[in-house]
C-alpha cells in the first residue's frame, strides 16, 4: 500500500458564507468549487491550496453527519483524506488487517470512490480515503 | 497575505509508538524526524507525504498543551499548519485585522518562526502559520 498525499482537510462548519469570512476575507483564500450533496444533506465547499485541499462541510439540514458532529463537538475540523492510488486493493488490504470502517465504500462529492475508516482504528482521527 | 499551502496537519497522540501501529504498520507510512522539545515537554514525530506532512504530538508531561489537549477531547487532529513566505509581514496584517492569537511568535521545532491562531477567529480550528 502506498499512501502518496493528502488529498484535503474536512471541516465542519455551521455557515461556508461565514466561515469565507475568515479563510477568504482574512486569510486571502478563495473557494474553487461549491458542491450540493442531497441526499448527504451536505454543501461541500474546496478552497484550493498547493497540494492538500481544504473542504469545507455544511450541513443542509438535521441529522446529516456535520449537524451531528456540530452538535456533538462543535466547529471544527472533521477528517483527513488520503489519497490513494489502487482504492480498491487498498480497502481489501485493510479489511485483511482487521481495519474497521464507518461504511462500505461509495462515490463521492467529485466523482471518486471514498471510503471512511473508524476513527478508532487511527487513535481518534476520522480518515477518509479517495480513489486517485 | 498569500498562503500557498498546508505545511502540516497536527495530531495529538498519547504515545507515537503506539500511533505507529496504524500510520506505520497499517497504512505504511514512515517517520521522517523526531524532535524531542523539553521545554514544552513535548516529543514530535514528522511523517513525510507529498506537500502537507503529518505531525504527531505526544505529551513528555503533565500540563503540556498536548496533555491538556488529550485531557479534554481525547486523542485527534489537533491543528492545521500554513505556511507563509513573508511571515512577519503576515502577523502585522493579521493583527490590523484584529485575529487574536494564542501567544508571540517564536521559533518551532524546526528552527522556523511559528505563531498560533486562537481557535475562535477560524471557527474552531487552531490555525498554526509557519515561515517558509
Amino acid at each position: 500500500m502506498k499512501i502518496e498525499k493528502i488529498e484535503h482537510i474536512g471541516i465542519a462548519v455551521k455557515s461556508i458564507t461565514n466561515a469565507m469570512r475568515f479563510y477568504g476575507d482574512i486569510l486571502n483564500l478563495g473557494l474553487s468549487e461549491i458542491v450540493d450533496v442531497p441526499n448527504r444533506k451536505l454543501r461541500i465547499a474546496f478552497i484550493e491550496l498547493s497540494g492538500t485541499k481544504l473542504e469545507l462541510l455544511e450541513s443542509m439540514g438535521e441529522g446529516s453527519v456535520i449537524d451531528r458532529f456540530i452538535q456533538k463537538k462543535g466547529e471544527g475540523i472533521h477528517h483527513i483524506c488520503f489519497e490513494v492510488e489502487d482504492f480498491d486493493k487498498v480497502v481489501s488490504e485493510l479489511k485483511d488487517k482487521k481495519v474497521e470502517f464507518v461504511d462500505e465504500p461509495r462515490i463521492g462529492a467529485e466523482g471518486k470512490k471514498i471510503v471512511f475508516l473508524q476513527p478508532k482504528n487511527a487513535f481518534g482521527v476520522l480518515i477518509e480515503l479517495k480513489e486517485k
